[in-house]
């Protein structure tokens, strides 16, 4: 299944892969193309509402068998819903960012279901959006899983030279805080967090890069007590979310 | 490999497997009991000061074939270091309670990933333990891994009777915050986390259970923007331990 296994081969389609009744409905509800439609028989009777909301809207609709829904599924137990859907236009939210908004901005983080949490949590909590530089495929279907939906819903803005954007950013009069595991710098406690804000998260192993501090208005740290590289990124995007928004 | 793949054979032997030479060396700093050490000839030499520290208090030290390790390993690229540990006892940790101290309480969570990253952003940033009732197994080598020896320094209190042992704690003057989510309770930034707190967190998909719920003094939530759903458990511990915390 190369278009769930391969993130080039999507790359290339400018399609992606999902599975799931309620990931189908989803994104059938959004702004996101469904190309194909692949149900099995039994699907369609038990997740009959979900997968009515995604027929409405695929392009093409084709019943297939058990065994091919165990051929393209990714889990030990399918539930018989898989859409082919066409990738968001890259440069299309970029013009949707609001100077008075809040934002978290993940630099190369690698890890796909990291980056999905982050998305659902951004969402859950209120955030306006995600920026996104580097790092796991966003179409991964891990991201996709752990992010329930939120990828379709969330203002996800994908940028290719983070710190040139944060510091156009930063000249609109937001604030861009990047997250450091260093006690010498300001808490994110302390810091303003009332009007335009983005904070940065940087890779799982290697943090931040030199030229995204530099571009950023601030560092931030979340204290910790010794051990500073045991907050993991989804963690450490959490807390720093939260801190925007409570 | 029993040891990695069995919670029930796990804790009919009182055994816990872990893999990678920084995991092993952080069991040998701790008061965890190695009984066995494996470890590959390149390990010994690669990891040589990880691989020492365990060498000092393993029981039994084996030198083993790359091929044996790769049986041994979970992973596709095995550091070659594995230890057969002593489950610690049970009930070691429910004294070591204190009562002004800051706690979190996971009720049947069931996904390993998810508890070890709840134990490790507790331990970093600095809660005095966390409590644990049902759920998957904490010896789990996927728990081991999210947790990053976070397991073997924190105080982790397992309890089988989380309703009871909560009581008890509200009767010593700690407040117990059950977290829902439900707009109409009080907001996480509302109440006090001044004093001896434990907050609690439920199930991924069922929440806190009833008598739980009555057990604690107080039902509280994070306020979200509509889609409450989307939070997921170690999201929703990273924000109540940094609330408890910041």
């Amino acid at each position: 299944m190369k278009l769930r296994e391969k993130d080039s081969f999507r790359k290339s389609e400018g399609l992606f892969f999902i599975e799931g009744a309620r990931l189908c409905a989803d994104a059938a509800l959004s702004s996101v193309k469904i190309k194909e439609l692949y149900v099995t028989e039994s699907a369609r009777v038990k997740y009959s509402e979900y997968v009515r909301l995604a027929e409405n809207v695929a392009e093409r609709s084709f019943l297939v068998s058990e065994e091919v829904a165990e051929k393209l599924s990714d889990t030990k137990n399918p539930q018989g819903v898989f859409c082919i859907c066409k990738m968001l236009d890259k440069n299309a939210n970029i013009g949707k960012i609001k100077y008075n908004g809040k934002y978290i901005a993940l630099e190369n983080v690698s890890n796909p279901s990291n980056f999905g949490a982050v998305v659902r949590t951004a969402e859950a909590v209120g955030l306006d959006g995600v920026i996104v530089s580097g790092g796991c495929d966003i179409y991964n279907p891990k991201s996709q899983r752990a992010a329930m939906g939120s990828l379709f819903r969330l203002n996800i803005v994908e940028v290719d030279d983070l710190p040139d954007f944060l510091k156009s950013l930063a000249e609109n009069g937001m604030s861009v805080y990047a997250g450091v595991p260093d006690s010498n710098v300001e808490k994110i406690t302390e810091v303003d967090m009332k009007n335009g804000v983005v904070t940065v998260i940087g890779n799982e192993g290697n943090g931040i890069s030199d030229a995204t501090k530099k571009a950023s208005t601030k560092l931030v740290t979340i204290p910790m007590q010794g051990r500073a590289e045991s907050l993991n990124a989804a963690a450490a995007a959490s807390i720093m979310i939260w801190e925007m928004m409570r």
